[in-house]
């Protein structure tokens, strides 16, 4: 059985891309306020951008937003995901993008949703309810999670950063330590936003191996090449950038998407051969 | 305009309860697993347990379980405690159990399809984004939050206890903390697990007026009497204790209700005659 971490690697080395195309259809985006506007949306920058996304990441709360509808329109994209990938020959995986985090029968119901009822390959989750929390979505090694580690917002300061006693170190960093340990079947990776290039080398430090999704690229001013020099992996591999709005707000999401790819190609390059 | 903790209070006074019934159509309950079943759970109890319900709080993970059509049965559910609520005479406050958290735009959209989409008048958050992931839920004081703080489940104590240097304080009470300081217009509370005495007392020193929403009794193993002593406020209020498979598990809801509201009472009035 190949486990989730396996299969995105996979992808990575089909399309040569470290690049995470956010599907997010903010009404603000769209035509007209309504569910079919929003799957249009979605289909058109899938399509455009399929042949260059490592990953795609439809954000729940975009879906939702537009009630039953909006749920039946995320299934729908994430059926077309699968459709593309079909006729590219490589299997594109999908992370819901749902910060979820409950307990108990309550986790196992969002699981049930995110990689059964919707077919979602991977699900962010929030990590402050801890391991009984994350444990109904890892158990299967096929499906993999990414937790929220530091995010990409001012407000990542106001817990994210304080120091706990148990090493003097950032509450962000115990969170990374601990999905080190809960990872026994190696279908954990971290949320780490790529507008904190101190906080990425504090974690790769702290969990040399695990993947990294990073979200905050162009609209939230992070910079790219500051970013994979500090929270790439020693292969040079091992980071899922995310661009959202840079991607569909461009007049041609094939080629923004294409150019992303390019020149995330070529920081890590650079990165490799000259060190960070 | 009345903000959500008035309307909270107004409520508790109609009703002379304390209790929170938890709407969770878990699918081993419903004696077929499909939407139209868990319509019908939900609907049963509402029409039972209205008259003792300071609120309901149906969790959005076993709608969301069951797809779109779960969502329409979620907004359905939530349509039909108005309707009771217009049959008492006594608006019952709906609060929508999601735990989200999300930051900017996504924000936003959580916070509309809560409350305007769905109707509910209240949600559950998770603190660990920061302050800018709270701010889209609570601008409007007419609708309120209850922050995630201490949880009734063993994977609490992961990152919750952890000490943080400042102050040399839980987590958990560093989130009570900012949730005060947070609270400006008067419509942030905590949930505080009702199987953590200790956590109640705590929480309830750093937050004196705040309102609590405590699940755990009975399934999780929570005592009544030991959780309303620790965590109830001077004046014998500001805390909903929610039950949910202790009623819908009940052969009557209507009277597990009526008498859990009773032995909510009876304890609140022994403590504020013999103190605790």
């Amino acid at each position: 059985m190949e486990s989730f971490f396996s299969f995105l690697e996979r992808r990575v080395d089909d399309c040569s891309s470290l690049l995470c195309v956010g599907l997010d259809p903010h009404v603000s985006q769209l035509p007209k306020p309504i569910p079919a506007s929003a799957l249009d949306f979605c289909l058109h920058i899938v399509k455009e951008t399929a042949p260059y996304a490592a990953a795609f990441k439809p954000n729940a709360a975009f879906f939702e937003f537009f009630g039953p509808e909006g749920w039946a329109v995320l299934k729908q994209v994430i059926e077309a995901i699968q459709e593309e990938s079909d006729k590219l020959g490589s299997m594109i995986p999908v992370i819901l993008d749902a910060k979820r985090g409950d307990i108990a029968s309550t986790a196992e119901a969002y699981a049930k949703s995110a990689f059964e009822q919707l077919g979602a390959h991977a699900i962010t989750l929030n990590p402050y309810l801890g391991r009984d929390s994350i444990e109904p979505f890892i158990g299967n090694a096929k499906k993999g999670v990414f937790l929220l580690c530091k995010t990409s917002n001012p407000g990542a300061q106001d817990l994210q950063d304080l120091k706990v006693t148990e090493g003097s170190i950032p509450l962000y960093e115990h969170v990374a330590k601990l999905a080190q340990t809960w990872n026994t079947n190696k279908n954990i990776g971290l949320v780490v936003g790529a507008t904190q290039p101190e906080a990425l080398t504090r974690v790769r430090a702290a969990a040399s191996n695990l993947w990294f999704l990073s979200p905050g690229v162009g609209a939230q001013g992070g910079d790219l090449a500051v970013a994979l020099a500090a929270g790439l992996r020693q292969d040079g591999s091992g980071m899922l950038i995310n661009v959202s709005r840079g991607i569909s707000g461009a007049e041609n999401p094939g080629l923004a998407a294409a150019e992303l790819r390019d020149q995330i190609s070529e920081s890590k390059d650079t990165i490799l051969r000259e060190g960070r």
